[in-house]
């Protein structure tokens, strides 16, 4: 039996989403030493309305106390609960390129329960090479690593013709969550997540707005305007 | 007057942020020359249901047709339209660490009508170096090539400590749509548009998924099973 009935909880794919910027708002909250915070509040901090905010918090069964607002303390131990942040997540990056090497020294990484204990490049000019006080390993030797020190996440860091081989070799040695940052979309067997992040996205949101803001102001060229 | 109405329609921010989701999708179709796609097949393939993405670009004044779906060229134009990237959006990047260069670099930014026209960092073992064939310049220069060559997007990839300041200069400058790859939330006046990547995020949900795997598969320890 669990002890924490939320783990038993159906939480819907768009409310998990949204559970790390909630969690991240409160850290926040916490190291100004606010001791609580209304629905209104933290979802105004949040960007989203406040009955989104309760329904989502409802779904952990977190209720607030009305007039006094949410503990900023035992919420944000709720959802980091929910999310499995207080377990241990031993992570490996395979690419250590550039992005390889931000990600390997990432500070909002290496907290919350995320761990990284491997580095993975087959460039010999990269093997050796200490990151993080890890040694980039050639990615032959995943498999003697993930039996001595378990690897529950495999982050890909490679170019985007790299990125399906590394996953097969990642899924071969029985890791089954993969967050990818190659610009590629990759095949999986039924069982394994994969997470894609694409750093361009949040551009094209930005180049949105920008648009808008131009076209109100009447900068835009000729292409647009006739 | 605009020559496309889609210009003129207000679109809701969730649907915005899903636009390029689609695209991504689209341009993948595009690419393995598919020439038409359902409603129900795109939204398979991007995983939303298939009655949320006919609204979304219902938005955009694009309907399908009954039978043969939307044309995937056409749509991918209409959203790249809608998104502003048929526009040219010249982008600067200060903090020329790992992050950085990985983000002169990625492929995924210099496509699309993102163009870096300028990296900046105060470290003189940077200045001068040769990124993507652009010089690193000290942000002192900002103002200059602003004024040369004007910056529509500001990309922060400095440490957390250092966010706030470069942010306001950014600002001071005249550029208001920016994006934070520092794990800091930045103040900016009113009409700056500021969007945050937090790497983190993707991690975070990747671990809800891993521990609800491993509660399936009994293997989570005492902390969460009693």
């Amino acid at each position: 039996m669990s002890a924490d009935p939320a783990l038993r909880r159906e939480i819907p794919d768009a409310t998990v989403a949204r559970l790390p910027e909630y969690l991240r708002t409160l850290s926040r909250l916490a190291e100004d030493g606010v001791p609580s915070v209304s629905s209104e509040e933290l979802a105004a901090a949040v960007g989203v309305r406040s009955a989104q905010l309760r329904k989502d918090l409802s779904h952990l069964g977190s209720y607030g106390v009305r007039g006094v607002g949410y503990d900023v303390e035992t919420l944000a131990l709720e959802i980091s609960r929910a999310l499995g942040l207080t377990e241990d997540w031993p992570v490996a990056i395979v690419g250590m390129g550039n992005l390889g090497h931000a990600l390997a020294s990432y500070s909002g990484f290496v907290t919350k329960g995320f761990r990284i204990v491997a580095l993975f490049d087959d460039d010999p000019a990269l093997v050796g090479e200490r990151v993080v006080d890890i040694a980039i390993r050639p990615l032959s030797e995943l498999d003697d690593k993930h039996a001595v020190d378990p690897i529950s996440i495999g982050v890909i860091a490679t170019p985007a013709p790299a990125a399906q081989a590394v996953c097969d070799r990642l899924v071969g040695a029985g890791i089954s969550s993969i967050l990818n940052f190659a610009p590629a979309v990759l095949a999986v067997p039924e069982g394994v997540d994969v997470r894609r992040v694409d750093l361009s996205t949040e551009l094209q949101i930005l180049a949105f707005h920008a648009q808008r803001k131009a076209l109100a102001a009447g900068h835009l060229g000729a292409a647009v305007l006739s």
